[in-house]
């Protein structure tokens, strides 16, 4: 049985999340479904996050065991004749038995898109959130400073029943403004469910003057999930890169 | 009757290219059709560049001549309203009689990105032409400053029957790699049918070294099509400033 790490793009718009679910696209399954004509078996395919319907990935990770003579350099582009356009893996490497995408990873790196302009975007507007209105961007990245070291951010996540602990460490927070466009880039050890979209909720209220920079410490610390401010749309989001 | 001025983004995939077309979805199409339910009469919209099918724009500029109450800073939402998300009003202004969009135009800027890496990009790909294999990003540079000038172009053009003279001003041609892409941006005065396409054909035959740089003005002194690279595909090619 070889063991394989594979890097995978995809467009989330068409996609129900990462994670198998019957009767939906997801990434998970489609991989899967190539998998198994591939190889002729069942393959069970692990990835780094378990994105969110709508959510894209730039630099999602995957792990799978299987058994196959296809040469490790081929293995993408013969994945990617079966897959549809919208998933594509970019990169793929053979790893030992002790490899697991989601357990190795010792970070995730996501960056949510904001269009922040009067009017909507006809070409971007599948990978951002508009705001429209003026957004105090500074406020914003002293609000996502605020956010970084290790806590307890159940106050962030829509969901901690399944998880041990809630404790994560975030890396890094960064808010910055790059030609219209208002990027928020997290990079944690791991992330609750609905972190990112929450976080960056929050810092828009913050970059709208509803809400000030230090109440993101209050929000944290309360362990409220009431506390913090409305998800941001799934499509503005994006999993850039995971590092083992 | 007011005249306007405004700026058009769109999403070219799933368009027809800018000219009106029977049967067939075009910006100029339902522009025209948002334009007669909003004002409820025939409304003539002109366009700057006539882009092809699949081509996109995040800065068209279109003109029409409308009898209307609606206060100018409400058009563009007012227009976005009764457009498919694939198109979207980003800004309108009036303008004087003498405004036409096509005609006073004195400068047209295209964007062409390529994907250089080995494997093509779920998210990037609806945006650029992927390209596997080295380029010479430097020699495709050499062949984009013989561009520069003006001269007759008719070897760039897939179709010249329409127009008085082939003579344009190409005022900057560039090429810049930026992260895995290649970025080709052209301005001239105006460009001929299909120039963009064949100009970056011909260049990225520059970049795999099946042509030398120099070969670019053998081509333009030859006057003839035949002799300039394939045309790139549409979807790589973007629209982004009209200067008036």
């Amino acid at each position: 049985m070889r063991c394989f790490k594979a890097t995978v793009e995809y467009d989330g718009t068409e996609l129900h999340g990462f994670q198998y679910q019957v009767g939906q696209r997801t990434v998970q399954g489609d991989l899967e479904s190539a998998l198994a004509v591939l190889t002729g078996s069942e393959v069970r395919v692990h990835g780094a996050g378990r994105t969110d319907a709508g959510v894209h990935a730039l630099g999602q990770v995957v792990g799978f065991r299987a058994e196959t003579r296809i040469p490790i350099e081929r293995i993408p582009a013969a994945m990617n004749s079966l897959l549809a356009r919208d998933i594509r893996v970019v990169g793929a490497e053979e790893v030992d038995e002790t490899f697991h995408a989601r357990f190795s990873a010792r970070s995730r790196t996501y960056v949510y898109v904001l269009l922040n302009r009067e009017h909507p975007s006809a070409v971007f507007g599948r990978y951002c959130w508009h705001v429209a209105g003026a957004l105090d961007v500074e406020a914003m990245a002293e609000g996502a400073h605020r956010l970084q070291g290790t806590r307890d951010f159940r106050a962030w996540a829509n969901e901690t029943r399944e998880v041990e602990s809630s404790v994560r460490e975030v890396k890094r927070c960064v808010v910055r403004p790059v030609r219209g466009f208002v990027l928020v880039r997290v990079e944690a050890n791991a992330f609750l469910r609905g972190m990112v979209r929450n976080i960056v909720g929050t810092l828009v209220q913050i970059g709208q003057g509803k809400r000030r920079p230090e109440e993101i410490d209050e929000i944290t610390a309360s362990l409220q999930r009431e506390n913090a401010g409305p998800s941001a749309p799934a499509q503005g989001l994006c999993l850039v890169r995971v590092l083992y």
